[in-house]
């Protein structure tokens, strides 16, 4: 374990330096989450097919119960139950389009990370920086369990538990539990927990700060503490389901319609049903779901006694109990929709439901079609001050305020980005897939891919270390 | 599957232009091979632990079924169902002797194998060849199913189905199916089907010829055709016991003595009890087996309705069914002992059974203590032509001719090599570890071995290779 330690003192050293501005200590956090989850697991994986470019890297790391897809270089870093998908990475000779600035690619782009820890966080996407387009990195950044890190490049920063950081540029940051940003490019800045903060930079602002008190409740992360709340609450009693998770290489079979993709490494369990051009990920939880047609269930969310209509989204880390969804409804990152028996939710066609919403109801509630949905919502109440119908909002002027929530700038503009963002989620999954190749997304191409299973040394100073690893193409 | 096939020829062409001179044509003994096991298994394994120093390269090769532990580069090869076991590479700083001879080593020494294709086949021990001290090369060779390369560097060479080169450079040769070559160096040599030749230059020679129509019951394997025979037939049923082999990487335990080590690779099945300081290899099928303590078995063996009494060895491929060993029995490769209820066979203490013994039991049979035996017993009657008490044999002199064995040169000096070597066997294999640093053996240090499952691309022109990988020491 010797080596062990002296990484973690590397990567601490590492992000403290980055963040002394801020007066932020990670030592604690890193400290007590390393010891409190360290040894669960073992195994990572990483998937091998001929669609995804491959070359692997991984060099003084501890990655036990991670899972790697495509490009990736890590380096002086600890991960712990982590996916790092690189199967959105910009490819070699295309020519990239951001904003009015067209850029072309002379390699295909890599993941590298290096003297970072992330626990049981997401890395997807690719690189969102113009600086960086070939290379979509993660340095001296430490993120705590349920992070989302997507097409975010960070560098010096801190994202707390159930953080996401989305298509943003991070420096030097500090991103306070259950805080979501995506702002183009952030520096210096510490966001407070239940920041929701978006912005399209020239264009509009849209901004919710939950209450601290209802915040605390859903989660909390104190220096030198776990994480407590009811998100962890929720999770626990799956953990089981999840022990041990990459220890087999065996491709799963779980029946699903056709184009569809279904993770050995998701949890299946009661009467679930997967129709077709689904894609199930890796690390995700089914229980009593119906997953209809074009619908995909991203890594770490729950689906529970709910069903999913055609074409909708569960992003990564959203939890669905007790619900049901109609078609083409987006659930954002790490959103928390329980209904129950006595209360079930419905949501309406079309709805977006943004990124970080709590939806946990008292009373039975239906969320009529094409809302925009934020905030903590419990009852029929709530939906005034925390839905807006989509067309209403796209064609006014100004500034909005309804609630907590504050918007500024173009509404047209953040409906219609909005919209464009979720059809491309369903393209890229392969959700409208028709037979012919070049409408194949994930859902189609992960047909082919084979698991391969790491472990570190086992005893001596290296425990918990992986030895040097290195994957490409055959020369 | 293009480049499988493209690399099938590779091997093919480089092998035979190393036997042309002796007219043998390797094509469609590889042809045969490749199509009729391919696709049964997409595993292979290595081992990663703090006692073998690692590095591990594969390049365009296909090793599927196979196993891994140390230090080992493939290239341009194909390996199925392989062990490529270093666990005995001579280490850098050691001071080697051979003979009157004693080499300094500047490097840990690597297996290395290029151009080959080795079905089923045991790869262990490390480079008796003075000439290549560091380099343990397997190249330009074709190895068919349960073939042995022990210790015994392979250059431009064919080995026939249960084949064996032991301790021997082999040049150009062609090992017929069942020969089994003890000979220091052999070049440009056709070795018949059944041959055992064993010769320590300049001190003795042993020669034994299996009668082609006994051997042929046994085992018989035609150009153009999958081998057949008894040998085949009797591992044809465990066949499914391994289906699917290296899936999990998960830790097994089964239980067993103090210092011993039980691969979760093996099959345990019936009422099986394993004593102290054994070692149970990867790919060996124990069924209603009593291990005793500090005995063996090793990969591709089978102990089936039997009783291995202390400090026994079954060395790779052999096959021990219905009967009893008393004290350290030596079982040489791939023998076959075969007892049944009605006609069980007892083995006294100390006796040697030379590797490719065949003993077949039509009525019960009872070997001596201390005895010497080869060739093809099925009776009490066979053994006045096929054993010899050790110790008479060794105190007589000159030329020795017992049925079909003839012996030529010291009788003293082969009997006391072979007890060296028993000896040595049991010591590297962990046989008297009494609880110090010292004695330990592969049994005790493979308690912290850990399993890592790497997979071929499985569709696409690269189907059935694996990409190229690369693992070493943390750096």
């Amino acid at each position: 374990m010797k080596l062990f330690a002296l990484l973690l003192d590397r990567i601490i050293d590492r992000v403290n330096v980055n963040l002394r501005g801020l007066g932020f200590d990670v030592r604690l956090y890193v400290r007590v989450m390393a010891e409190y989850r360290y040894g669960g697991c073992s195994f990572a994986c990483y998937g091998l097919s001929t669609y995804h470019p491959i070359h692997l890297q991984f060099n003084n790391s501890s990655l036990s119960g991670s899972y790697f897809l495509g490009r990736c270089k890590v380096r002086h870093s600890v991960l712990m139950r982590s996916d790092i998908r690189g199967d959105e990475l910009k490819k070699k000779g295309q020519l990239w389009q951001i904003g009015d600035v067209s850029i072309p690619l002379y390699h295909d782009e890599i993941i590298t990370i290096r003297n970072s820890f992330l626990d049981t966080t997401l890395v997807h996407s690719n690189s969102h920086s113009p600086e960086s387009p070939e290379e979509f990195h993660i340095r001296n950044t430490v993120a705590m369990p349920y992070a989302n890190i997507h097409g975010a490049p960070s560098e010096g920063s801190f994202i707390g538990t159930f953080g996401t950081i989305d298509l943003t540029t991070v420096h030097n940051c500090v991103i306070g539990h259950f805080a979501y940003i995506q702002a183009g490019e952030v520096r210096h800045e510490k966001f407070e927990p239940g920041t929701i903060f978006l912005r399209s930079p020239g264009s509009w602002e849209f901004h919710y700060q939950y209450d601290l008190a209802v915040l605390d409740k859903y989660i909390r992360h104190e220096e030198g503490e776990a994480p407590e709340g009811v998100f962890i609450d929720f999770a626990e009693p799956y953990e089981d389901a999840f022990a041990g998770l990459f220890a087999s290489a065996r491709q799963g079979h779980y029946p699903a319609g056709a184009g569809s993709f279904v993770s050995r490494y998701a949890v299946k369990r009661g009467d679930t049903t997967i129709g077709a051009n689904v894609l199930v990920a890796q690390r995700s939880y089914l229980e009593n779901a119906v997953i209809s047609k074009g619908s995909n269930a991203q890594e770490k969310c729950y689906v529970i006694n709910s069903v999913l209509g055609p074409c909708c989204v569960a992003a990564h880390g959203a939890k669905i109990v007790g619900a049901r969804l109609e078609e083409k409804v987006f659930v954002g990152f790490n959103s928390f929709l329980r209904g129950t028996e006595e209360a079930p939710l419905t949501v309406g066609k079309d709805c977006i439901i943004m990124p970080h919403t709590i939806i946990d109801l008292e009373e039975p509630l239906h969320i009529p079609a094409n809302r925009l949905v934020w905030g903590h919502i419990r009852n029929e109440a709530d939906l005034a001050t925390q839905t807006v119908d989509l067309d209403e909002f796209a064609s006014g002027s100004g500034d909005v305020q309804i609630g907590h929530m504050c918007f500024r700038g173009d509404t047209g503009d953040f409906v219609r980005g909005f919209r464009e963002r979720i059809e491309h989620i369903l393209q890229e999954n392969g959700a409208y897939w028709d037979g012919h190749d070049k409408d194949k997304g994930h859902a189609q191409n992960m047909k082919y891919l084979t698991f391969n299973i790491i472990q570190p040394y086992a005893d001596g100073e290296a425990e918990g270390l992986y030895p040097t690893i290195d994957i490409r193409p055959i020369s």
